[in-house]
């Protein structure tokens, strides 16, 4: 493991120098001096397309902000293919901001992720590190420099339910430990999504932005604006906290023909910040 | 004349009664006791398609109101053949609020316009009869009590480019004409559709709602929150005069291939309703 987290220590401090994808900060276009509340894409949306296919709907809705999936870009890849993946999404004038979700089982599936983020050259992992395994993390995120937004999967999830199971074991670790707060899976949990905003402010790094059917276990992906969750209060929460992340729409209806429904969210969604900006 | 105008009062007396599709206020959900602003289709949105993809791309977007179109039922059409359609909207669960755009360029086309409208079953006409016909209008809409809605096209429209030109010639009119507000040729045609809104309140009938690039001439279609119409202002606007009518969505980009620039443009505009109600 020495060995290991020496080559990261070392690629930390090459980072900056190999970053081609510019950080969300540099990115983002103001919104009349407020927050900008960037739309952004979850790769998992995607899970039934290959990546020229998810490329061709994410500039039919024209989003530009993706977190990519191993799906599209598997964790051991060469140098080689992930520079042509990127020249793929670049050329599109798609913006990777975070790999993930991706899972954690052991400490050397920890370092193969910051690993391949560092390869990527983002800054940011959408993951789910085995709790047991959140002290070799912390260490990694030191060393490397690079975030890990830790991401709840609902109730059905024994490691992070809601954002408060992940909140407990990383409130006092570095503070480039956060959380992907994704929000259809938080209010099945019994989490409201706008006060999760407000209490874990520094610490959410990404959304997973979706609607549900009902706010406990069994409700259902739907549509952005046909569920349960009240997005005006959302945004609000975003804009209090002033948001600096990625609001990433997860589709996960219709998921073999979702271009329509990611439309209508994305519609929905934009919808909600326009009037509120 | 006369015998085609005494058939027309003969048919009004028997409106009520062979009346198949609810009248729109009677359908209407009320939203927190104020508007509901129902969201419809202008069937021209489906112009390169037939009916039964126009009713799945409607059912995709959760859309159930629709402006029929003579591409999916043409003014000749049999008795049978509209009982036939309507059976097959209505299996769908689609509610034909009303009938049109229809250009009226003689008497006889009015009175052939206004039979339809009443073999169809719908109190509503969304109609162009040319302005020396309007006289003749007027009687077949107080023989009828069927209600029409004139559309403004544009600047490039040599009758009705905005919304004030028609106002000028229907204003002493019969109460039962009014105006389909289409904002996108509106605002290409220098009205500002808000301040439409708010002006010609009462003799609102319909909306066609779009989005444009430019709030002039040349201004193209675009997804609704895309282009320069500003509909946190419309929405307000609606609410101040209690708008009762639909809004139809009338999507006039990629009409080959439409179903996510429609989905967008629901979603976007159900957005700002929501925010706003």
């Amino acid at each position: 493991m020495t060995s290991r987290l020496n080559f990261l220590q070392q690629s930390a401090m090459g980072l900056a120098g190999t970053l081609s994808v510019p950080l969300v900060s540099a990115a983002a276009p103001e919104v009349k001096g407020a927050v900008a509340l960037n739309t952004g894409i979850a790769g998992y949306t995607f899970a039934k397309f290959d990546l020229e296919k998810a490329i061709a709907m994410m500039k039919k809705v024209n989003i530009n902000y993706l977190s990519i999936k191993d799906i599209h870009l598997p964790l051991n890849s060469s140098q080689e293919k992930i520079d042509s993946v990127k020249k793929q999404l670049a050329d599109a004038g798609i913006n990777v901001y975070a790999v993930g979700v991706i899972y954690m089982k052991t400490k050397e599936a920890v370092d193969e992720a910051f690993a391949y983020a560092k390869k990527v050259g983002v800054p940011l992992i959408v993951g789910v590190p085995n709790p047991e395994l959140l002290d070799h993390t912390e260490s990694v995120v030191k060393a490397t420099g690079i975030r890990i937004a830790i991401h709840n999967h609902g109730p059905e999830d024994k490691l992070y339910p809601g954002p408060a199971n992940v909140m407990e074991l990383i409130k006092g670790r570095d503070p480039r430990m956060g959380l992907c707060l994704d929000i259809g899976h938080a209010i099945r949990a019994g989490a409201d999504p706008a006060t999760a905003v407000k209490l874990y402010k520094d610490r959410i790094f990404d959304l997973h932005i979706k609607d549900v059917t009902l706010a406990q276990k069994d409700g259902k992906a739907i549509e952005l604006g046909r569920g349960v969750i009240d997005f005006g209060a959302l945004v609000k929460a975003l804009q209090k906290i002033k948001y600096q992340g990625i609001c990433a729409l997860e589709f996960e209806k219709d998921m073999s023909d979702p271009l329509a429904g990611i439309a209508e969210s994305a519609g929905f969604y934009h919808g909600v910040v326009k009037t509120l900006s």
